[in-house]
């Protein structure tokens, strides 16, 4: 039997919205007065899942699960009751189950129309870790800040390198950022001046969200790694270049990154891009053997980045680029994160690194767009930028596009407020 | 009125104890059968708080917080609830009030021997940051492996460096930790090699629990940076040499330290900690502004490394030395933390960094020991170590020398299991 492709809720069907009955993704919302429970959002609206479950309609493995503000306890209940899950949504929404499309009380308590409702988290999420995946990114920073000759290290070829991000100042989108103060050292001074940064940028990411815990000393393997993932996200990770510039040697990026990280609200799930996975890139040397990959573990997203200065009337679209061309998939970052014995849990976040395609309008940073500042990007209200400056906001895209429909992230947006007076 | 130094529990007066009625550290503890609580050490017993608060001795503000598998509830209520209960339970146990002391039933209930106890991980930890605030630590491994005529990189000085942990995989005294498995880059092989560790060492450090969370965009001062702090606990951060030095550039260590940190199981508090503040160390050049602090920020805690081959009759004293020294003191560390607009929340564990003083035997890592194992330590035993061997344990011990009592830290310990086989 083929999956059912359209919803008896109208905006579900109009082969443009993100959230078409083959999306179907999860998020934390609230109504005015009321608690944040878990949602799914479908065409312009979002369904209750707590009223649902109320009502009997969802499956009894997963019940309580969702009068929750955050999705935990549903996604620690494991593979089996989120595809059971789906499959009630599934049914309930394409009304091959007519319980909720012939019930008007019961849509009327738990379809929300999407502008009414404020969104949260979706995830608490209890480590951060953020990769460094794409070819062309690390090559793009190695050429401009270290051997133009030999941009990328020797390493970067045998690890999918990552490093351990600040998981309390993860904030979903909509949340606005204020600059961050810093050290920065100037070429000319002998000593770091303090200050806002000068260099503030974005780097555009994706994320998955881990659905099964690892114990302690226990690796996960490539081959296991997809049982671990429940769903992703689009990811901000809002970077100060001249902090981070002077901070970074030897133990990695830390206040140019921990001021702030943006995710999108709604959590797709790997059910739902399982149609869009693809292919491995190919990678040369052969990754040693706890790297390797025996099913295809890339997935075609479709990504953009726009930019709106404060007040402008549209935002400009700065950055065009693709999930599939990462060089290191999400099943060897998992992979490699657990070989040391690290344990992971049910919701660590895992950025995927700045995506970067091959030609410059494909460049996931302003600093790889402007090449450091060294050549503004010019956007439509005739204004220019090096960096992002006050009022800026940057809302990021994506979505996986199927046969006259798409399955859509949303979108995470953020906007810079000025620095606290140092 | 002067506060009382004896309690009528007789083991907490031998002047040895570390647990003596000036310390009063906190913990979650068991006893066989019965859910985690928590308690206080006192001499060689455990004082159950949840059996005292029951039974109505404790403040009222901190009412329901101790039957709770972590500290984290009673550590949010904030300093004075910490402050009233530490004067509560003075009073308790000091016979002050005598509303246990003559309350057999009650001291039956109340008070466990520690020998009949299971210790657990004492907070619930959202974030682990961990330092690199000793010079003579920095400058040893700066010395080794970059340039040994500008040992210190040129950011030290300026910046109290750190680096975000990884808080999964922290773990309480007493829990076995497998050697990792890794990428090793030997110097004449062309492609690193996948095995198990060989340069495992510990790192001595001690680390500082987050009492009170600070809120996006907003900087915590040093002035106001020890409000934020609970107490203290041992440290050591297990880490994998060469799976370090293959791994991090750029972006810093990750499977060499992810595979486990361990804890001690007590948390003394700051309150308990003040009378051994000392002067802050000459900080040469005079810090930014945002870093200059001006109350005592040193502590004077005397810290011991031992190691214990298995089967071995006795450990090997092989590090002794001291925290007053740090370059960087806990208040910047917070500080420098904040200063971006990053968060902190309750039970965050924030690490020193190795703790080496200016003596080669108070060197606080086999890596300076050794000379990264060139010169390889004698043992009581006889054996010799570059490196940890599998069954090797690492106990650190450290207290704070009052004038005829110590505030003592217990132990953490951890012994080194077999790699998994790769």
């Amino acid at each position: 039997m083929t999956a059912p492709t359209t919803s008896w809720i109208e905006s579900a069907n109009d082969g443009k919205t993100h959230f078409p009955l083959q999306n179907l993704p999860y998020g934390i919302f609230s109504v005015k007065g009321q608690p944040a429970r878990v949602g799914v959002a479908i065409g312009n609206a979002v369904l209750d899942l707590a009223a649902l479950d109320d009502a009997g309609l969802l499956s009894a493995a997963a019940k309580g699960s969702f009068a929750a503000a955050s999705l935990n306890r549903f996604i620690a209940l494991g593979k089996p009751v989120w595809s059971e899950t789906r499959q009630r949504l599934t049914a309930l929404l394409s009304g091959a189950d007519a319980a909720l499309r012939d019930n008007a009380a019961l849509r009327d308590r738990a379809l929300v129309l999407m502008d009414q409702v404020t969104l949260h988290l979706p995830v608490e999420i209890p480590g951060y870790t953020d990769f460094y995946s794409s070819k062309e990114h690390a090559t793009n920073v190695g050429r401009m800040f270290r051997d133009p000759e030999n941009a990328l290290l020797p390493n970067w070829l045998e690890i999918p390198i990552g490093y351990n991000g600040r998981a309390s100042s993860v904030v979903v989108s909509g949340t606005d950022l204020r600059r961050p103060n810093g050290q920065i050292k100037l070429p000319n001074e002998a000593r770091p001046t303090f200050g806002p940064c000068r260099k503030l940028d974005f780097e555009l990411e994706v994320g998955f969200i881990v659905g099964k815990e690892s114990a302690l000393g226990e690796p996960v393997s490539t081959a296991d790694a997809p049982d671990h993932m429940f769903g992703m996200v689009l990811l901000n990770d809002w970077s100060a270049r001249d902090i981070q510039q002077w901070e970074y040697v030897p133990l990695g990026p830390f206040n140019s990154k921990t001021f702030g990280t943006s995710i999108s609200p709604w959590v797709v799930t790997m059910e739902a891009l399982e149609p869009f996975r693809r292919d491995n890139p190919a990678q040369s040397p052969e990754p040693l053997s706890y790297l390797q990959q025996h099913s295809k573990n890339a997935y075609d997203i479709a990504l953009e980045v726009a930019l709106r200065p404060q007040g402008a009337a549209a935002p400009s679209t700065i950055c065009r680029t693709n999930f599939k061309a990462m060089y290191w998939t999400m099943a060897q970052q998992l992979a490699h994160h657990t070989v040391s014995g690290c344990n992971v849990r049910v919701g660590d976040l895992m950025g995927s690194g700045t995506i970067s395609g091959t030609t410059p309008d494909s460049y996931g940073s302003l600093l790889e767009l402007t090449r450091n500042g060294a050549e503004p990007l010019k956007l439509a209200d005739g204004s220019s930028r090096a960096f992002l400056e006050d009022g800026d906001e940057i809302v990021m895209t994506g979505f996986a596009e199927g046969n006259g429909f798409v399955v859509g992230f949303g979108e995470v947006s953020g906007k810079i407020l000025p620095a606290p007076r140092p």
